[in-house]
């Protein structure tokens, strides 16, 4: 009798090898090539993992709808372009360079008057619409 | 008998209110705008919180020393200049809009031929050195 090996785990939604992943751990991520292969906005696409978090680069143009993240905050770091973010009582603008960090619980709505690109910090299992669901939710853990 | 208003708590290194953190994080934050607030290269300075992580930005130029952070992984993000981070093995360059995550246990050393800011993300508590220790630590959870 042996012990498998699970140092060869797959992942299951993918059927990636999970040793390929951790490989990519030491392997430079540039943000403009990954966002060639992002043609829609609205659809978080996972680059990295850190821990239990994920790195998500995501094009933003339009209007969202509003939801919150009970379980967790929410980072955006906005890589290009013009980002408002409303809150239910103000709203906060972001431009290339700038971040803001989204507490749990706090409903938001992301706005962009013209085409934006960011960086989405957050645990691993997040949707992009929190609890709120509906037609705009993305695929999640969907990798580029 | 009245029940204290835990909202009202104070982080115990620095005396800040902890409420007036909190509120802080629906603020945007310009990166460049910190860094005129930090001087010195190797010494990381905490902007934001998500949940119990840290995102600190820091100045690198030179050479550091090799160090491992045993208990989680450690992501870099350059904002400017060229960062290579050796490896025992190999070594990875970076330039601004590129990331990595270092892999937990992971022995690196980041060297940067001229200036370089960067942002880092690691959960609260991670030291700069690691467990190596020695001159080059840094004072931990310095905000700015």
């Amino acid at each position: 009798m042996g012990i498998e090996n699970t140092n060869q785990r797959t992942n299951e939604n993918t059927g990636e090898n999970i040793s390929e992943r951790t490989a990519m751990k030491h392997t430079p991520i540039n943000f403009a090539d990954k966002f060639e292969k992002i043609n829609a906005p609205w659809q978080p696409r996972v680059v990295a993992e850190m821990n239990d978090y994920q790195f998500k680069l995501v094009r933003l143009e339009g209007d969202f709808v509003w939801h919150q993240h009970a379980d967790t905050d929410e980072t955006f770091i906005v890589l290009e372009g013009e980002l408002r973010i409303d809150f239910r009582d103000h709203c906060v603008h972001l431009k290339a360079g700038e971040m803001v960090v989204v507490p749990r619980g706090v409903e938001h709505k992301p706005f962009a008057a013209g085409a934006v690109k960011a960086l989405l910090i957050e645990p691993r299992g997040v949707v992009n619409t929190g609890a709120e669901g509906g037609e705009r939710t993305a695929h999640n853990d969907v990798w580029v």
